[in-house]
């Protein structure tokens, strides 16, 4: 996230922001620190439940890019489609929902994410970048920092992490075998729309995220009692079922399910929310 | 090698640069675009075949640091011990040794290693650092070249690269249950000594570095003849004996022999080194 305003604001340019959730909100701050940004949007008055409508985004003339993060994880909320901007290249942070749908690359200056979430083990990131946008950076870029030193010599300037290049390769085989990016989509939603289904039809659970931005890659839910906490997490553990807390900031419970996730973790999980809701409800 | 003069010198400090070889030149010139940097000596002259005597280095008054690399893996020039200098913090950059020997931990402001070559996978950096010299980043250091950031976050800040730090734990254990640095070091002077004798009593091979400054993790040596090298390469080959070239920019063959070579690698490569000279000397 450093390095967007790096290399594409190093000549006074300014870099506009949609600040959705804790990870934009991070790039905001850290771009702010490095350059000249702009605040297009912020939903922090929404808690973050919400991705500002279209129509309200102020996006600077000139802007020499406009910043989003397609899925934040903490409160659960995904952009539903690729925003619609004219004439600003659109930068986005994928990390947490990259590969787990088609899109369209032609519509990107740069789409990045690290591996740790759908592709591959945690230090080794991809970045989709438009060329005319490589070989910006100013004089005083560390050249690790520099897209044009990455992209001259085909990421190996420095000795990349090659174990976790060959899984993320490994990772890549796997998901076209399993009918590529249209299938993993297509899991994801089966995924996530039967754990919304359950919290939605319970009187137990529940998830504030309008239907329309909800993620397919995490799924919060609040417990209708918050002493129940507690008693969730040592029972689910009881039934192998783990990393299920919320977020201190949201509180409650999360569950992510990034592409590796088997059909199986999400009906098991199911089942002992159900349960538990039976018993505790 | 971006991170020392970002971190050091962002108060118009000086950087002093021993410049041995390829690594250190590298050094050198990212800190020249990056800050303020004297040269305080270098062998290219020699082909970076020597290590300029102790007294004819040229330390600045007040120097923030004096860099140098430990071990220069292109002509297999070695530090034989660390450099005596007063009132400058040492920074040495222990890539291709970090591990290979006992050092003074307290002789140093910054030591630092990546991964690949004696500790772990690819992907995975090591940096001492003295505390007093943590929290000197510029305003404009991105977060990530911050040695404050990582030291408040105990390096999770982003999210590690969990399987190069799991590994990297298991060859620390290897290496204390071989017998420590101390154990390291022996293993690798007899690995090498073991080389530079072949080659020293052969009137096929040949090193040109002194004795004193010779690598012990990497051996180069040129063949009596260029014509052969290709055939060497290629025999060698046929006999599992892999990765031999030498870098470009001296010639030759070169036997990288870190922590994780074998005493068995040794034996077979000069068997094989004794029979070719045999058939082609």
């Amino acid at each position: 996230m450093s390095m967007v305003p790096l290399n594409l604001l190093a000549n006074g340019e300014t870099g506009d922001y949609l600040v959705t959730g804790s990870w934009s909100q991070k790039a905001y701050k850290e771009a702010k620190r490095l350059a000249s940004i702009h605040l297009a949007a912020d939903s922090a008055a929404d808690k973050y439940y919400t991705i500002p409508e279209r129509n309200t985004w102020d996006i600077s003339k000139d802007a020499a890019y406009l910043y989003y993060t397609d899925n934040e994880t903490i409160t659960g909320v995904e952009y539903p489609a690729i925003p619609e901007v004219e004439g600003v290249p659109l930068v986005c942070d994928m990390t947490s929902n990259f590969l787990s749908r088609p899109f369209d690359v032609s519509r990107f200056g740069i789409a990045f994410a690290s591996a740790q979430k759908n592709f591959g083990p945690a230090g080794l990131a991809c970045v989709v970048i438009r060329e005319d946008l490589i070989g910006k950076a100013g004089p005083k870029t560390p050249f690790l920092c520099d897209f044009k030193i990455h992209a001259d010599n085909e990421s190996m300037f420095n000795t990349p992490p090659t174990f976790n290049w060959y899984m993320a390769g490994l990772i890549y085989k796997w998901i076209k075998k399993k009918g590529g990016l249209k299938a993993m989509d297509e899991l994801a939603k089966e995924r996530s729309n039967k754990l919304y289904d359950v919290i939605d039809n319970s009187g137990f659970y529940t998830n504030p995220i309008d239907k329309k931005i909800r993620s397919r890659m995490n799924v919060p839910f609040i417990l209708k009692d918050d002493e129940l906490n507690a008693a969730f997490l040592s029972e689910a553990r009881q039934n192998n079922l783990i990393e299920l807390k919320g977020h201190r900031s949201v509180g409650g419970k999360r569950a992510s399910i990034y592409n590796g996730m088997p059909m199986e973790g999400i009906n098991a999980l199911i089942e002992f929310m159900q349960d538990f809701e039976k018993r505790h409800g």
